[in-house]
């Protein structure tokens, strides 16, 4: 009935345009994104300058690295140029956002291969989509001692991980996954079902 | 221990920046800052650029409405500008925000003074570096039939309350502010003590 009013009010309100730009990123519905524009009107104007600039900056300038498929400024990223890396241990992951949660843990010293993506045919997503043929050649060139496959338990995680192990079984090369369990300072009680099945079925010997 | 290895990580990392620009606004962590950086790299250049300049052009374009102290593009903001608005009815709040908040219920007709914060001696927010002489020079000049004070119900907000009671008294005005209750649709299992007893004190006769 006042559906009219709506676009009315938007396009009169002095920082509308900001929120509905706010509003696209993921996670901020209404609510956030008025309070992220009123924060932006706080921010001095040289502030606002820089993190504008920085926008467009980063992404005019990230590329996708040739060898390993994560983002980087350069051609090659600084993973693949870390002399220090362990050439013989791959680290398979989906997204470049996984290569920056395993680096941050700091304890895998290998390199990676970024899929782009899992296989996912409700989607329209099929292997050959993926960086899947890149990962043959990287392993038909070089010889792992190890692959890693550091992907999501999700449907289409498990349906990834089952094709590249069909097409991974020819290769002379030790392949494994994440282990599932309890999160760290996770509450048995509180745990899923699923999850507690995990963790049992991958008991460890004391 | 391993302190000197962050900020190389920071420095390494192709997004770094952009997650340093994210982390500044306010609710936002490293986490959902990395995710937001990686949502910008996932947009056309053409978005990124379209929300670098309304960031920058908003901050640069907003004012303070001359009348209200509101929030405006222009000199006078929208709301004192629209003729089809209640001039005598003043909707006292600390922050434009909350005028935002208030216009969204479109339960209220009247018009608007922004006292720009609230008094906190321990803060060193004083009464004169509010906007309270200029609410008493608006009271001055025209005769309000009532004042609706919509301030929250904190230390600062009540002591901004008693105040304003104290000077707002000379003036032959009716003074009002909002009612506490239960939010709609709480569970009276639920409601904190006090919100139960201001519920229970403001009772309505059916």
């Amino acid at each position: 009935m006042d559906l009219s009013l709506e676009p009315k009010n938007e396009t009169d309100s002095p920082i509308a345009g900001l929120v509905s730009q706010f509003k696209k990123l993921p996670g901020v519905g209404e609510k956030s994104a008025q309070r992220l524009a009123f924060f932006i009107l706080s921010m001095s104007e040289s502030d606002v300058s820089t993190f504008s600039s920085e926008l467009v900056t980063t992404r005019r300038s990230i590329q996708y690295c040739s060898h390993c498929f994560s983002i980087s400024r350069q051609e090659q990223c600084h993973i693949c140029l870390d002399p220090s890396r362990d050439l013989d241990r791959l680290c398979i992951v989906s997204d470049p956002q996984d290569v920056f949660s395993i680096e941050k843990t700091k304890s895998f010293r290998g390199v990676y291969h970024v899929l782009g993506g899992l296989i996912s045919p409700l989607d329209g997503v099929h292997p050959e989509m993926l960086r899947i043929p890149e990962l043959v050649a990287r392993l038909k060139k070089h010889s792992y001692k190890e692959l890693i496959l550091a992907i999501n338990s999700t449907v289409e995680g498990d349906a990834t991980v089952m094709y590249l192990q069909s097409i991974l079984k020819s290769f002379e090369v030790s392949i494994s996954k994440l282990a599932h369990g309890l999160p760290m300072g996770a509450d048995i009680d509180y745990a899923d079902e699923l999850t507690l099945q995990k963790a049992l079925e991958g008991r460890i010997l004391l």
